[in-house]
């Protein structure tokens, strides 16, 4: 299997997933739900979810497992879909365009999108506390804990507050660093951890599988500013060069196009590396590593 | 001790386990967390949390278990000082005042508003996943669970969708209904339930004492309409009259003034009603329904 036939079987499986889970439009609420599904059904790359199935994959072959875990890995495409919409508002990034259609806010409204955001978190929650079949309670609430941690202040949500404070600002390096490592790094590294442990990875596999998670999301948003800065805004299905539009730091900002390929080259060398005491069933996470990078040709 | 007396002892209880559990300002994300922290401790009557630890009281003696559950109890107030922050955004109901001080969008702006509301939202699961001393996995998980679906898409969530949709249209009793149980009953009775499952209620200790908040969360939104009609701005802390104001129906509005404080009352006494089966340990939850009736005077 090629890793794209294997991406796209993935996809397949997640998306029915989150068919099944999340809420079907109707009701007193449809306008509401209509307004999540969207974004959710907007076809994304599902890189978070997959990710997690993925780590999992890497420390069993137990097919019964990793299918207990689709709703963990649903919450954590909730979860990267919410921050998407709040990002897009006109008060965040203000951007038209996600995937190739109009954001939330264009088709429903900012209140019902700040409210669809609110939705799909709080949707997340509800998975990641649902009892399951193959995880004990305790580690459904280390998950939980975990996600809750990545997404929040001190992750996800605090690296988008830095970013959008320091706009149009001269930074330093240091400063990027922090913004991706808690924007996109942290929710990437978390869906990679909380995959490991509901695989069952013992405390050795979860530290490299995490370690793996960190350079994978550190390669995946340094390919991020690149396409950023090298694309048209059709090949993206979002606006292109609006980070620096918008006088954001980024790497080609910083190091020119050319050296920001080598850095996302580095990273993605230093995931598969952590990968090195797995045997092939971490050959899905080594064949992710490389197409990750593949993204910039 | 007086019911005043027992709030205030209540809400410096509360008090100092947000100073302990919410992060300190300070480090990269300071503004983000300053931001958090203004509507956090902005002076709220703490209603929801006190609710929680009144209804475990109702069931048990044992200050330990009380203690163990202020987590709980502060999650329950994070998430209600989101929905805060956002409901008064300039998107949904454009509010400027709150607690008899400007709104959050109005001191840190609109985009770190809507932040500081996502952090605040995950900061709560963060709580509610943190293992307890005193509660199994399994009782967290539950806790959880009916927290996120109080407060999601088809409860707190879902409600303000609703309301913000109707504004300025002419809308059947029975919508303001759905409404007010949504956007303010929902967590309300959660708060309640949860706390019985935090105090080891029984099945039916836990159903009689639910019924309890679904009639103490009607009762608070119907004093809440009657406050809004009949209030000055310098009483209420926020702007008064803005429900009529904004189109939005309320029980005044359907009822007139006399009929919907006869309307809180039956509540009120609904309420009491439901604790029938429970000794003087529901004392506090008896006056706390007393109490609330008590602001229409």
């Amino acid at each position: 299997m090629t890793i794209s036939d294997y991406l796209l079987a993935r996809k397949g499986l997640i998306e029915q997933a989150l068919e099944r889970e999340m809420l079907p439009a109707g009701g007193p609420f449809s306008t509401h739900i209509s307004a999540m599904r969207y974004s959710l059904f907007a076809g994304g790359k599902r890189l978070r979810p997959i990710l997690c199935l993925a780590a999992a994959e890497a420390v069993t072959d137990d097919s019964t497992i990793i299918n207990n875990l689709l709703p963990i890995a649903c919450a954590l495409e909730c979860i990267h879909t919410y921050s998407l919409i709040h990002d897009d508002l006109p008060a965040m990034d203000d951007d038209d365009l996600r995937r190739g259609k109009p954001t939330n806010h264009k088709v429903y409204g900012e209140a019902a999108a700040i409210l669809a955001g609110d939705g799909l978190l709080t949707f997340a929650f509800e998975l990641l506390s649902r009892p399951s079949t193959v995880l004990s309670a305790e580690n459904c609430m280390k998950i939980s804990h975990l996600v809750a941690g990545a997404a929040g202040s001190l992750g996800m949500v605090g690296g988008q507050s830095l970013d959008i404070e320091n706009e149009n600002k001269e930074y330093r390096f240091e400063l990027l660093k922090t913004i991706h490592k808690n924007k996109t790094g942290a929710l990437i590294t978390c869906s990679v951890q909380v995959g490991a442990i509901g695989g069952g990875a013992n405390y050795q596999q979860e530290q490299s599988l995490k370690s793996y998670g960190k350079f994978i999301g550190l390669a995946f948003q340094i390919v991020d500013d690149f396409l950023d800065a090298t694309s048209t805004t059709e090949e993206l299905g979002k606006t292109a060069g609006s980070d620096s539009e918008r006088g954001k730091a980024t790497y080609p900002a910083f190091f020119g196009i050319d050296k920001t390929k080598h850095k996302a080259r580095e990273a993605i060398q230093a995931a598969k590396s952590a990968l090195s005491s797995f045997d092939h069933r971490a050959d899905p996470l080594r064949h992710l590593a490389d197409y990750i990078y593949l993204r910039t040709h």
